[in-house]
């Protein structure tokens, strides 16, 4: 997607460490305009791919995960992240590493709301090591859904967890891909 | 709003300690079809108030906020949940108490995002003791920013937290008011 390089050029601040900060239109101040011009985007990639739910995890997913559900017509569900694993039964639940925060959590999404029926769409607002995204494969596993594919706004290229997914033979769009980056520039994959 | 009323006769659950359970439409679960009614409902609520920017607390705030901001067309600023304030001048931040979940969070959001030419409309999905919106109203103020009103899809009138912040003169707005509920029922404020 064109414009989201555009805006990764103009907005975009890469950090030491390999951050790269969009905080004033992907999260935390999100662009509302642009929002919607990315919901539409993916939605019309999986236009054909039967998708009856989208899955994301809290926090930072939510926003491009609900306005993905909106374009599509379909029901969004949030993972939640907790301290504890919840084993009673009523839950889904997949430990995750964030190497973001170096710190470990469990992804937990009630029983009530995925089922064998579903045909998922992964969204979320980052790719890079892939950890949330495979958190939420494995939860889609644990109820017996379908993952059709998944869709993240900015994927980091040079970190595999994308790759990584494509190689499970899931399909991967992003809709930008950052093959490297540092304070002299970013590229994209082409 | 009488869809939400129908839709909390329909699908909430009364639990024990006073918790409207609505995870099947509003959080961990959103009905998007629902959450683009209800946006297009606060957006015209407060369509001649000048609002310029939508702000709310993560996590189950971020989708109805997202959805409003779409609606009005203004971007939309999240708050974070952190458990240590932050001191530096680079945030604004606010002591808040969670009776949800009896712990003690500091509200933060940059300094970037919020500034004195704003004119703020706070949205959350519950509105019941009213410590998160008390909580975003510190930060509006720190900005110098102006409060033109809030909105939560729902509210437990019964635990005061809206009529405290209409005391204050800011236009409250919620799309159902829960004037008492248990086991037996649901009944609304007229």
């Amino acid at each position: 997607m064109k414009q989201m390089e555009e805006k990764i050029l103009a907005e975009g601040k890469v950090l030491p460490g390999g951050i790269l900060k969009v905080g004033s239109f992907l999260n935390q101040r999100i662009d509302t305009v642009f929002l919607k011009d990315m919901a539409r985007e993916i939605a019309a990639l999986f236009v054909d791919s039967g998708v009856n739910k989208v899955l994301t995890v809290e926090s930072s997913g939510i926003a491009i995960a609900a306005a993905v559900g909106m374009e599509m017509g379909v029901p969004m569900v949030f993972a939640k992240k907790h301290k504890s694993s919840n084993v009673d039964g009523t839950v889904y639940s997949a430990p995750v590493h964030s190497f973001t925060h170096n710190s470990d959590y469990n992804m937990v999404v009630s029983t009530d709301y995925l089922c064998r029926d579903d045909r998922v769409l992964l969204v979320d607002d980052f790719l890079a090591n892939g950890q949330a995204l495979h958190g939420l494969i494995a939860l889609a596993e644990q109820a017996g859904a379908t993952v059709v594919g998944a869709s993240a706004a900015i994927e980091k290229g040079f970190q595999g967890g994308g790759d990584s997914i494509r190689a499970m033979g899931i399909r991967v769009e992003s809709l930008a891909i950052i093959e490297s980056m540092d304070d002299t520039g970013i590229t994209f994959r082409r």
